[in-house]
């Protein structure tokens, strides 16, 4: 399926298939290519909680406000960005220069860098979690889609709730959960778009 | 190209081919399938500015700490994430209703519920922003992808500066730059990941 195939393609999907389950070999090579988006500095701040058993998705679906896609999708991903990028970055970058694609000093330079804009702004610390989490969801939503399932990323959750109920670490935002499965009987179509013109700009 | 192969072969790329550009029919149509990403209750809060003019690109250069990817690429987007989403959105979500998807009472709770969402929380705020322009960076990122064309996100930049230099509004908030051309000389191979199990859990 081509990219832009599979853009086109992709909705946000609440009806699924409850017959159908994935793997965890399935949705571990799902997120093999999730991480394949980009992070700054290649940092890497993200985690990805498969949620697809009944017991799990039963804890879930109260903090997802009793939507019942979490419990009917195959899997639901609990998206996470982390915090506190400074502390990880050095070991999520050391195998990159290691592989000799970055020398010692270039290293050097972004270890620095990030200790700098990360390690006393609050904001940018949490920006950036939203960022590279997001990325990777994207990643996920349209991989998934050539695979021939469907998916809907969910704002709707209680962020404390499910930080409790899956034991996420404190420097873990859980940035969107991500239902993955395959398609049910009764999915919107696309939801229109504004015209390009109204949201682009030349300079 | 496969979304797989796109996202396997897709690198940060920081050299670029300055003799090759980007017609404004060429960055529309990116920007097109750009905008088929998801944004919470399709409220679509986020704008794009394509510098690829040489003043516009000399003018983007110093904001952007010297880096010459945007100069050298064909065009660097400025991806923005507005704010103020209750204020838009029902704008914004009115073509869905309009077009037979959802139905005036479920327009109707939506609005409602990005009201109560949204207007006193600037936190809220903010992660929709950066949350929605990263989607559409990925899916803009993949489509050049397929198009024979690099890419390469960046948080390297003055924001207060950028939103000065390009009158951006009060509630558009610069998220990253996407620089997007055809590729140059010395790029990077792709940087190793973390192992799946390091970053994967399951529940």
């Amino acid at each position: 399926m081509s990219v832009a195939a599979s853009i086109q393609a992709r909705t946000s999907s609440s009806s699924y298939d409850i017959n159908r389950t994935l793997s965890q070999s399935e949705i571990g090579a799902l997120i093999g290519l999730t991480t394949q988006a980009p992070s700054a500095f290649n940092m890497q701040n993200w985690k990805f909680v498969a949620v697809h058993s009944p017991e799990a998705k039963a804890r879930l679906l109260p903090l997802a406000y009793g939507q019942t896609k979490v419990v009917e999708a195959a899997v639901t991903f609990i998206v996470c960005g982390t915090l506190d990028q400074h502390l990880t970055m050095p070991a999520a970058l050391a195998p990159t220069r290691d592989a000799g694609i970055i020398d010692q000093a270039t290293y050097d330079g972004w270890v620095g860098a990030v200790n700098d804009m990360y390690a006393a702004n609050p904001v940018m610390q949490r920006d950036e979690a939203v960022r590279s989490a997001s990325l990777a969801a994207m990643t996920l939503m349209l991989a998934a889609q050539e695979q021939g399932l469907v998916s809907c990323p969910m704002i709707g959750f209680d962020p404390a709730g499910v930080a409790a109920a899956f034991e996420l670490a404190a420097t873990d935002v859980p940035v969107m959960l991500v239902t993955v499965g395959y398609t049910g009987p009764s999915n919107w179509p696309k939801k229109p778009r504004k015209p390009v013109a109204d949201v682009l700009a030349f300079v």
